[in-house]
């Protein structure tokens, strides 16, 4: 199976990082963790993006923060898919980081997920991975199963609860 | 090859998903393109999403204006990777469709570009497909090569214009 | 007396809904609650939604946040009025619920609230059932002068003392 | 039947407000206009919202832009449902209006619609008054099938048309 | 000397009308305090707008929260000035607020000073009572000195503690 | 009577200004008008701010847009109470305006009204030198007066034509 | 005298850039202009801003909209002051632009003016290379003259077209 | 060298500008550190500004919130670069400080960093000053080596940590 790499441009962003690397681990599927910044370490964002299909990677996760540029340096030096989770702590609740990280160019998207989505943005690799894996494709419907039941358990108990 | 589905919310998002289209037609990717209303026409919206994976789908596209619900709307009845774009045309510059479009709970991912990005979509599109299709990656990096080319020689026209 | 169904997405949004449920007891109005996702479990969503109207309901109240789907989903299966709550605690200090829940299309209404409104969601339910009962109209009509008396007997307190 | 009021702030809402006449007037439902200014005409907007229900009111529909106060204004001197429409063209796109109507405080609801909203005012006002119709419920029911089946032909005409 | 009213919709806003209070005791200015809820106590609110003239009132400063619309429906039933304090704690940080007291329609003005503004709407309605009050303006002179030697002296002893 | 100035930052803004004179010149009330940038001609709009009391005015209005400091740098410069017209036309369809008029620091107030609100800076304008001339005030008792009267016979008309 | 460079993201931001060509061109520094995008051409602008400073650059000027990168992802490769010119053209009338440029993290500064503003970024650029430049900073302090001068020939005119 | 001028409208904003005098400190530049309000002492921030050069300052930077005309009243009376610290505190997470720092008009440029950017305004100053000193562009260019390092420290721990 191709890997899925986790890019956070700071160690300030690994709260967010972290839920995406325990679902990857959830299911299974490899991944290589990194810590590389579009403005302190430019060349080591670029080299990463550049060598990662040859390397074995078939998704790029990016998590960054504020003018949050790291999701679109490394789209801009892949064809790979890369998703970019915008990370809250700059101005505006996050607004910030939202718009650097979804309004790319045309020619170079980025695959954006909500504010600090760490979860949805694995879920998406995943997606993307199981599109020619039925494998993968089955434990993604089963996770969607359990997550149905669970909310139906709390349908149960709250609705006692609240009569 | 997978097949990708645009979807649009409502007649008036053909421009954007238009752009999307002669994207896939420019690359030769195969394609279905609907008009589903997450709201006026639910259940036709979950149907194709529940019946997308076997019809031969690898990626979905919803396009949708406002409170843009139907890439969730899908994207809750497929594993398969929905792509959401929102479009401009309700309130506050298309904040209203960006926002009901990224800001999906934990779950339920949605990868979503920017505002009326009808041909990056089309690209994140493409770029699921070659993540197993070396072919297709080819012609992604043959793109970003004319992409580069046109830059440069808008840059050579115009800085000695500008002299 | 017919219904109201009050439903939130997840259990995060209980305190909100609480709040409604407090109010629906206070004035004697039968009520259910129910915790249903419009993207975790989109059919229960639905089929509570369609047989709604048989099952005696009259309005329906639906908590939501982030890019806060449910009223939406709810009222695209009933022809019931559907009220809805946007809650924070995504982005924007509520924004994005906000702008999901009233931003709907022409065709589908959803009769929004402000942020984290279970009080005022509960009221408005018991305005519309009031449309056609008397009693209930008088019990609204009882409120209103308590809350005015409320604020006026603040008024002396605080008058007084700030002087 | 009751009578559903419609009153804009000023007539420059003219436009909106006649999408939830014509709406009212396509399902028969009775209905008076007014132009009544929260501002401009205190007395006469509360002196309106006193009497509506015993003048066989059921719901009152209310459109202003801006400092959008005419709903609330309304809201505090009835017990009627009253559905607020805010109206662009002051700031921000619309959202001072927005704001000014749906953030009402605990105890005093207005059911918002959309940003220029007229057409789901009008149908949020009959689907009110159908909670105890079931003929009015029946001709919602059938708008929706129309809707429906007008979102199905576009679907065929244009999943043929850019294929 | 005239009297200034000081209106606060809640008692939640105290904290915000006590600054106003203090300021005006400090510089001697006659005033009374309310709590008038626009919506909660639409004619209490009226009444004291309308007779506050002849009750020797000189300016009226009203604050409130949210959709806040006391500081304009006192605005609609006085020619007096009236100063609008918007208070946080509804929707993205005060902007509900913000908007709904400083977006006035043509015709009925509202004063606003900046979010929990207290101080600077006492010392509003000061200036106004000084336009004809040579000893009024004094003390606000007075004041400006004080406050300028005031940041002088943080000037002082800042710029030597950094060096 | 006192005179009114009117400042624009810039000839840009002479519509909105305009508006103001118009108001004050149906009132009858005395007036200059200036063009004095808080960037470009600083030491002017101090020399105007500081001499403005002695040479006669009662009211200072400021119309600016942008980071529009016109009306904080003449606060800092007089104690007669000076009143902001935030103008459209830098970013955010005018809110860069608003908050830079309007959100001053305790000490200095800046009286703010509604984006490009020349009229009402002119009322609020007039309604200040009214505090303590019983003559004006009843002008602007008329204006009300006819106000409404416009209102109403607006209803009239529309209330009989949307039959 | 060291050169500027004024570098764009795309030939949509050649209006912003012209003025500061213009501007350049009036003071007579030398500079060079270039298109060159932080996405589509990453080499490139990396490369130019790496030998910007042995080139003879003293200042870069970035001009782009949208996930605005170009200026962070030049200022990332040298220590040259690089000035970023945030376009309109993409969301939230270039509030993407401007948050995209202005929010860089710790340790990579871009000095970034008003939305659309080559005037000023040019001016900004002239300032830095007059700080050891005396002719220069004359040639500065000749404009402002000029400047005050225009707005006072315009307060002149229209203070007496108003009056 | 010439020195750098750090500028607080109040003693509030202390822990940004303690942020740029650390950093000016780390790197042997010479500052002086002050408080002057816009508007609390109009005079004394007109004339540090007007008499900087020839006192042998190079760069001024200005940290302010809220209504933030700090920064622009300083570029209003000198030719030098002058740095804008929008400072959070006031309203909308800040954005009301970054608005009125950066929405300069035409003429008059003031170099915004971002909100809070205290280190950043600094740095912004020492390329400044470096444009013409290679010691200390030599120094900028170590500390660019040493964050890199810190990051690749992290990337290392961090990558075999998640592992």
């Amino acid at each position: 199976m191709k890997k899925v790499a986790i890019v956070m441009g700071s160690d300030s962003d690994l709260p967010v990082a972290q839920k995406a690397v325990d679902t990857l681990k959830a299911f299974g599927v490899p991944f290589e963790a990194h810590v590389f910044s579009a403005h302190r370490t430019p060349d080591q964002a670029r080299d990463f993006a550049r060598s990662a299909r040859e390397k074995g990677f078939g998704v790029i996760v990016a998590a960054a923060g504020m003018a949050a540029h790291l999701a679109g340096a490394i789209a801009a030096n892949t064809t790979l898919p890369v998703i970019g989770i915008p990370c809250k702590g700059g101005a505006l609740d996050g607004l910030d980081a939202l718009l650097s990280t979804v309004q790319m160019p045309s020619g170079i998207p980025v695959a954006t997920v909500a504010l600090n989505g760490g979860v949805n943005a694995a879920l998406l690799a995943i997606e993307i991975l199981a599109v020619e894996d039925g494998e993968l494709a089955k434990k993604l419907a089963d996770k969607r199963r359990t997550d149905a039941e669970n909310v139906l358990k709390k349908d149960a108990a709250l609705s006692s609860a609240l009569q």
